[in-house]
């Protein structure tokens, strides 16, 4: 949908919703999608939202309140009784069924969970609320079809199309035995060349992935991404069929994952977009900020420890932001690309090899840079600064190659560290690690220093 | 597969090259999927590397080539002859081998498209080629299942069975008219309930998103995502339909998308992995670094400018750091917001209300942290610093403020106006944000100490 269209829409939603016109906003949005309607909302309050998603029809609010942000459904369905997120999830998939009820306080997740008709329906999400959502069995919906090893092709394509009637789109034909147990799968195109009377058990194909309800939600996408899978069956520690993930689901995924990265490398605590509150925009701002403050006022100290230099070295505090600079630049790069071998699961071999490399590196772009400095400051900074000549300079430049090895070891062992002990190594891409490079850059700048020039 | 079975594959594969037992590599690799050998291949020199893909059976070949990373895979093709490559590219979907093809020499890139016998192959991949690589036709593939609107559903299915031979997985059936334009689709679920004699016409399902071959493959990865779309159509100008987008070639470019954005977040010019060769990692990272260092010299040059503080206020010179590092990491914080919206398409609204929102919530966080400044100052800095006094505390906090201020404006316009421009406005969240915040936040620091102190 264009730009204009929903901006059209919108405009007209708005004068509907104040002239009290109801028909007309249910008339107006019968034949949208969904994912539009759901992002048309985003552009109202929340009281005007609960009250166009209650005009509509049952099945499309749920499809709605499925498509809209996690915050903005939560605000929404907060205004909402028990009775009518009851009806709202009686039409969702059993994945975000689940999803939407695992928000819920613990006594509204009862009522509106004993508030539904279809039992079956009930006791699949109920089943899927047991699942850590970082798991498969976080991801996965219970809706799918499967057939019996030991039907015939003839009496296969009728279950399938009885149980197809449930499933929004069908992905793959998964067989299991008399106990449920995952034997393989059905190929469409074989099927649509076998004859009826064929045993399914004759024309399954037995090859297939699996992940089992406990496996990492990155596991899932990792894999489903390396073979190129569109859906992917789940089973029990038995090997019992228990659901599916599909490739649209992992996707979004995979972004949130992509974009907690981005959000940790640039110093955000949170998701925001401009359109939040100011509120909102601080509690994702304010914390990495403060923590750069209070390591700021660390490098204040580290300073002044060295104010002796002060008297003859004066000009050596001119460079304090451009070694602070380089060291968290090198430190922020080391452990970025740490995290991202991390993520990928491409961490392998001995840490000291890589350790060893990764000084070898640091030299070399140290001494390019040194280079780089040394040049500039005979033909410039001489005259600029006062005091400034060829010892102050080597040293300079025997710091700076000093900062950027340590940074770049900081900033290798910090998110290996961090992962061992189970925390996001992500941390060590942001702020954090940029300012205790900061801090400790500038200490061995004017240790160096110190031990050079005397002072 | 495990980590531990890959690890004990790759040392037969190594003792069985030392021994020439090539009979014994190719039944090791039999039964593998494609996407394991890929990755243990890395393991392997380029000339290892061909050595087993030329061992292997044409298809296999081609569905590991397909697999490989896109550099690994880059060296590995330049080692083969132009027959060797058509013979893969043959076996190969037509999007894989437009991929391949379009990375040759121009002359090779003949050469292999006269040696590919199926001529509807090669003129598949001809038609690829012409596309842009971030376009919809970039990321399409030929292969699909269509229907004639005219057909009945007893001839659809015989045709589909026909086509399906050559597709690998058949993910939508597509309806068209006699001229190729297309109509619609047909839904599995339909066709398995719909009697034999029905005419496609009656039954087929209109409502179908679809692509244009010219759009920006970013806006075809959007509306995938956003109607949850396995697959999208892809038409001409004229509404022939040309291709089809599988969700999975989307999964790739969104990653990519995403790493390209942490990438320059965090200074990197280019992807590496810590298995890169030095030369690479060199020409990854040093770019920015220098760029960074150059931006050191200037703030070298603000300093000294300011150098007559050096007699009575030195210590303002221990805050050098802490100013740097909060303008930077503000800017980052802003111009990372931006970035994001923009990804998203979520950039609305006008720029002078966005701004004002953007100075208003600086100057909340600005005036929390310059509290925490005052109170720190207070307690600690004051016994710390020589001649650090109420007045001194009050100008570094006002100076924080001002820099917030400044940081967080430069933040937000300069990503827009390098999109406005047509360059990327991510390259705003890295070293290049950071360093420019870094210059102007000295300079509005040691200002303001001037105007208020008078030095």
């Amino acid at each position: 949908m264009k730009h204009e269209q929903t901006e059209h829409i919108i405009q007209q939603l708005k004068s509907f919703i104040e002239q009290r016109n109801y028909k007309a906003i249910v008339s107006l949005l019968h034949d949208l999608h969904p994912a539009d309607i759901a992002e048309m909302l985003e552009h109202f309050s929340t009281r005007e939202a609960v009250l166009i998603i209650r005009l509509l029809p049952d099945e499309q609010a749920a499809d709605v309140i499925a498509e809209l942000d996690d915050d903005f459904r939560e605000e929404i369905i907060k205004r909402m009784s028990s009775e009518e997120i009851s009806d709202i999830v009686e039409e969702l998939e059993t994945d975000e069924a689940a999803d939407l009820i695992a928000d819920l306080p613990e006594e509204q997740k009862q009522e509106v969970i004993t508030s539904i008709e279809d039992a079956e329906h009930a006791k699949d999400i109920v089943d899927l609320l047991r699942y850590d959502e970082d798991t498969a069995g976080g991801l996965m919906g219970k809706e799918l079809v499967k057939v019996n090893e030991n039907w015939n092709v003839l009496r296969a394509v009728a279950e399938m199309r009885r149980q197809a009637e449930n499933v929004q789109r069908v992905h793959t034909i998964y067989v299991v035995d008399d106990q449920n147990k995952l034997k393989g799968r059905l190929s469409l195109k074989r099927l649509l060349t076998t004859s009826t009377r064929t045993p399914i058990k004759d024309v399954y194909n037995p090859d297939i992935h699996t992940v089992k309800v406990t496996d990492p939600a990155d596991e899932v996408a990792r894999l489903m991404q390396k073979y190129n899978l569109f859906v992917v069956p789940v089973v029990d520690e038995l090997g019992h069929l228990v659901g599916q993930i599909t490739l649209d689901d992992v996707v979004d995924f995979i972004q949130e994952e992509a974009e907690k990265d981005f959000q940790m490398a640039v110093g955000l605590a949170d998701e925001v977009v401009p359109s939040d509150r100011i509120l909102n925009m601080m509690r994702a701002r304010l914390p990495w900020l403060i923590v750069a403050l209070l390591g700021g006022f660390l490098s204040v100290t580290v300073l002044s420890e060295f104010s002796a230099a002060l008297n003859k070295y004066a000009s050596l505090f001119f460079f304090t932001p451009l070694i602070a600079a380089t060291a968290g630049n090198v430190g922020v790069q080391s452990s970025a690309i740490v995290v991202q071998s991390l993520a990928k699961g491409m961490i392998q071999g001995n840490i000291f090899k890589r350790l060893m490399k990764e000084i070898l590196l640091s030299l070399l772009n140290g001494l390019v840079l040194a280079a780089i400095l040394l040049v500039v400051g005979k033909l410039f900074l001489d005259h600029l600064l006062p005091g400034f000549d060829m010892r102050m300079a080597l040293t300079v430049a025997l710091a700076l190659i000093s900062v950027i090895i340590m940074a770049s070891i900081v900033g290798t062992v910090v998110p290996l560290l961090l992962h061992k002990f189970g925390i996001d190594p992500a941390v060590a891409t942001g702020p954090f690690i940029t300012t205790s490079n900061d801090i400790f850059g500038l200490f061995i700048f004017f240790t160096i220093a110190k031990m050079i020039l005397k002072f």
